[in-house]
């Protein structure tokens, strides 16, 4: 059976989607159609995703929801045996990056945040938090030390490249994207944008009439 | 020649990615072939969704650089000739909503924040931000009276289906998710989801050694 890592990344995002959708869904079975609906892709691009998961379960009938959402759970790597948090570092603590200092943002994600990090020393001191804030000084050799490999980055655009390559360069191998800008990194890393601007961006059209 | 209303959701993501590249690309050509690998997808996606924007400037060396930022800027609808800024609201003034409540997020996304909506009177008078907020029962009044038809849902996550359902029924037909709970709306409303915890999930990996 494949592992998760081996998973193409869109069907990787597409299979959190449809966990997600499984979280609250009503009914007992759930078709391919209702989550290629929901999620507006294909049938067969759902059927293929749970597929390439390895998920068996599937009969003509639809997926059994309990079934499909316990093995999602597992498979994408979010219930786990010790069910040990990974940790991840908030980089930037300007208005954005302030506002995720709250353990309830990434409850049931399978991460908790474990430091933050800013360039004003200032800043890291007026911050309060549950979890250690640094200056950005620090942060090679607390990344190495707490061996956090994911980051979430909320500097001005304007610093986003140079702080990503400053991230990988310590370890990092995946980075939630909050800035505009796009950021480039060497093969092995992964990126996820959520930018609530590039989202909006992504739906806007025109005004035909 | 198609109007980009009727370009795949999936493609219109994929361009507006391609145009952000386009923004700090240091060369004067880019191939199709450079932005597959930044955009981990395949060189033929590229061309197509190109070839479906209706740009017809691609040859065997590559597009020009300035031609195709420019064409998309104008296509994707950023850059119109009122350059008139649409408006968009804010719903739900928690810590991540509030955060939101800054005018230099959404610049260059062709949006402005026209206001802000809590269902806390409180929360309302006690913020501040260049545009008025709003206690959630006027949200139907104001939405109509200013013809907004895009939202950025900050609700707890519990709320986030419920004031999805309203939003649709006072005329928005494109939400950014910021929240971690799958929203499902009718055919004709648009949802691009941009929670920080959600993208982290889709980067997790299993640790394989």
């Amino acid at each position: 059976m494949q592992s998760s890592c081996e998973l193409p990344k869109a069907t990787r995002k597409r299979l959190v989607q449809f966990l997600q959708i499984l979280k609250t869904w009503q009914n007992d079975r759930i078709k391919s159609g209702d989550l290629a609906k929901l999620t507006a892709c294909t049938e067969s691009t759902v059927r293929h995703d749970i597929f390439l998961a390895g998920f068996a379960g599937g009969v003509s009938n639809g997926y059994s929801r309990e079934e499909l959402k316990n093995f999602l759970n597992v498979k994408l790597g979010f219930e786990t045996e010790s069910q040990v948090l990974k940790k991840c570092c908030i980089v930037g603590l300007g208005r954005l990056g302030a506002a995720l200092l709250d353990d309830s943002i990434f409850q049931d994600s399978g991460f908790r945040v474990g430091c933050g990090f800013d360039s004003s020393v200032n800043r890291v001191e007026i911050l309060r938090s549950t979890f250690p804030l640094y200056p950005a000084y620090e942060m090679e050799s607390v990344l190495r030390k707490e061996k956090i490999e994911h980051a979430v980055l909320c500097v001005p655009d304007k610093d986003a490249q140079n702080m990503a390559d400053r991230l990988v360069k310590f370890g990092i191998k995946g980075i939630v994207n909050m800035t505009t800008t796009f950021i480039a990194v060497p093969d092995g890393v992964h990126v996820a944008d959520a930018n609530p601007a590039l989202a909006l961006m992504s739906l806007k059209k025109f005004n035909i009439n």
